[in-house]
């Protein structure tokens, strides 16, 4: 083992046991030398993003959450109710490791020479179980970073960059000119909006307050519709028929949103439809769900004519569709677009055991959009 | 103008005025003679389908119906709410003939050789206006029926037998191979299993009642779920474990129903997944909804992964996939399997007059499953 890189590393670990409760804890695991073709890499920086939280806190109910342990090793416990036991029933009673994606400093390398120049290099890395002081993981996992580019900038390198330049390439694809997005004033729909503008693809961002529709306009967005406006439908319906958008992408998932989304693509298309059609406009409407902020059933009120869709969209299923070379082009473009197009924003740092915090769990467990977690393992919050 | 093709002829309209009123009326028309191209056909029967309910009722509330005018000439009045007044924009104040299809005797011809050679034989028809006791039409449009097949045996050649084998052949093309079909004791579904008997494509049906289940158990139907039933869920479940299906069509529409499908789905997936994911398996799971038996809003409880899509299923659309080539490959099969595979049957015949009856209307505006209704324009009911 390399000089300052200990055999043990602390992980976070979420269990959810068959007897009905959550157990979030900090775990001391081994960490074995690296075989000839991997890495250590100390994490520095590893966001919480949306997708982290479902494997996370599973279908525990939060409000019921308590705190044990030390300040060191905190340990959070929450009951999951029956109906969502069942859901979970394919982890039950599994110590399971967290965190999507997360950027470091490669202090051990395997022998092999991919391996080996990597040693002392600023990595992202996506894989799971980056909520860690250490990931062991093959070095052709890892992005290297350009110089100068620290962790924190390239925390969040994978999940919401690529699922944006899936979004605009699906668009493409399936035939589409042009794109609604929800949430839109996230860290992913900001960079979004700077891929459209970039790649000029007239953009629809719906928001769900004022203050959201504020920091949008301020990056350049010309199409911005509040959910929460007694005009949203008439707002929306404007804003498809001038940018021509017959596909979305919704964070949200549940509720009336998407179903929305399609009667406004159904109007907008009518507008100029030359006669009736009782079977609505023959233009093919898709809402892809890739989120879902909101947990509730989604509620459709077919008033959209027969020709649409609804349904998941994924970005490993994205990924799978343009093969490893596409892949490797993207998470290049990503690389070197990192601190402009592809840059994130954190509204807080927490450590490892602060972020097992009642009281932080609060604040980001809410999912709200403009604030978003950093885990900084190595560092203070 | 030939010998006993009268010069006029009466057609059913479905008239929505600006005011929020549907109108229901017999109207005379005149019915030039045929261009070339064209014969008159003699509508001898066509069937209340589904799909001619939507355009003849349109958004009314039919509790509110009213009958006036004469037995011969009876008219219907309803009120449209004004939320499906707003639906129903594209056609406001536009007199539309009804009636997807029919079949009848040919009793006058263009001089064409194609439109001559159609001379007194009985053919059936698709598009528009067949609730009337005349149709002009183009000779290319009608399928010959074959020597003694009854006009009310052809009647319903072209909605649900091309929608059946439509169902087979996308689910052939999407990668499946087997089928989950609803309200499947319908004319419709009775020819789904045929046809699914014949080429050994397991199917699950889905009914709503214990003597809906029994009516497909006489026709040999293997995997039947009645959703009424307290293990409706796991009884569907099982059955798709058994079949393996991952696609559905749906003729309901609204409630819950496509979202348990998903959910069943998923769940007979994951019973020989090999380990937990968090995104749900990686099997495609698809519902089509190519009905609104139920017009209430959609609910789906996404408990079923990222893997899936629900949508629209139009029967033009697909016959618009395949091309005219394969259309006609699918109508001639259709024509000489028409008293055994794609045999419908009708607990009731009613005239053009009686079918604007109240207590008719109350009967077949209702879309029960097993009750079905022909209009015989020439004959008394």
């Amino acid at each position: 083992m390399s000089a300052g890189v200990p055999g043990k590393t602390l992980q976070l670990r979420s269990l959810i046991k068959a007897a009905g409760e959550l157990e979030l804890s900090l775990v001391e695991i081994d960490l074995p030398s690296p075989a000839d073709d991997e890495v250590i890499v100390r994490v520095e920086a590893s966001p919480l993003n949306p997708s982290d939280l479902g494997l996370l806190f599973g279908a525990a109910d939060l409000t019921t959450a308590k705190a044990t342990g030390s300040a060191d090793r905190p340990i959070v416990t929450a009951a999951v109710p029956p109906a969502g036991l069942r859901a979970m029933a394919g982890r039950v009673d599994q110590s399971m490791p967290v965190g999507n994606e997360g950027a470091g400093t490669v202090v051990a390398a395997g022998s092999s020479a991919a391996a080996q120049a990597l040693m002392g290099r600023t990595v992202a890395m996506l894989g799971g179980a980056m909520y860690a002081q250490h990931r062991g993981i093959k070095a052709a996992q890892c992005l290297v970073l350009p110089e100068g580019t620290r962790a924190s900038d390239g925390a969040s390198a994978f999940v919401n960059p690529l699922t944006v330049l899936g979004m605009v390439d699906t668009m493409r694809r399936e035939g589409h000119k042009a794109l609604v997005h929800t949430a839109a004033a996230s860290n992913l729909g900001q960079m979004l909006n700077r891929v459209c503008l970039q790649e000029n693809v007239p953009l629809v961002n719906i928001v769900r307050k004022p203050e959201q529709a504020a920091v949008l306009r301020e990056i350049g967005a010309k199409y911005i519709c509040d959910s929460s406006a007694p005009t949203f439908m008439k707002d929306l319906t404007d804003a498809l028929v001038a940018t021509g958008a017959t596909i979305a992408f919704d964070a949200i998932g549940g509720g009336k949103l998407a179903g929305q989304i399609l009667s406004c693509m159904e109007a907008a298309v009518n507008r100029s439809a030359p006669e009736y059609s009782r079977y609505g406009s023959s233009v093919h409407k898709q809402v892809y769900i890739y989120g879902g902020l909101d947990r509730s059933p989604t509620e459709l009120v077919r008033s959209f004519g027969m020709t649409w869709s609804l349904g998941g969209w994924l970005l490993f299923g994205f990924l799978q569709k343009v093969g490893p070379e596409g892949t490797a082009q993207l998470k290049a473009r990503v690389a070197s677009e990192l601190k402009t197009t592809f840059a994130s924003h954190y509204t807080k740092q927490v450590t490892l055991a602060e972020a097992l915090q009642l009281d932080e769990i609060a604040v980001y467990g809410k999912q709200a959009t403009g604030t978003k977690y950093l885990i900084t393992p190595h560092k203070k919050g």
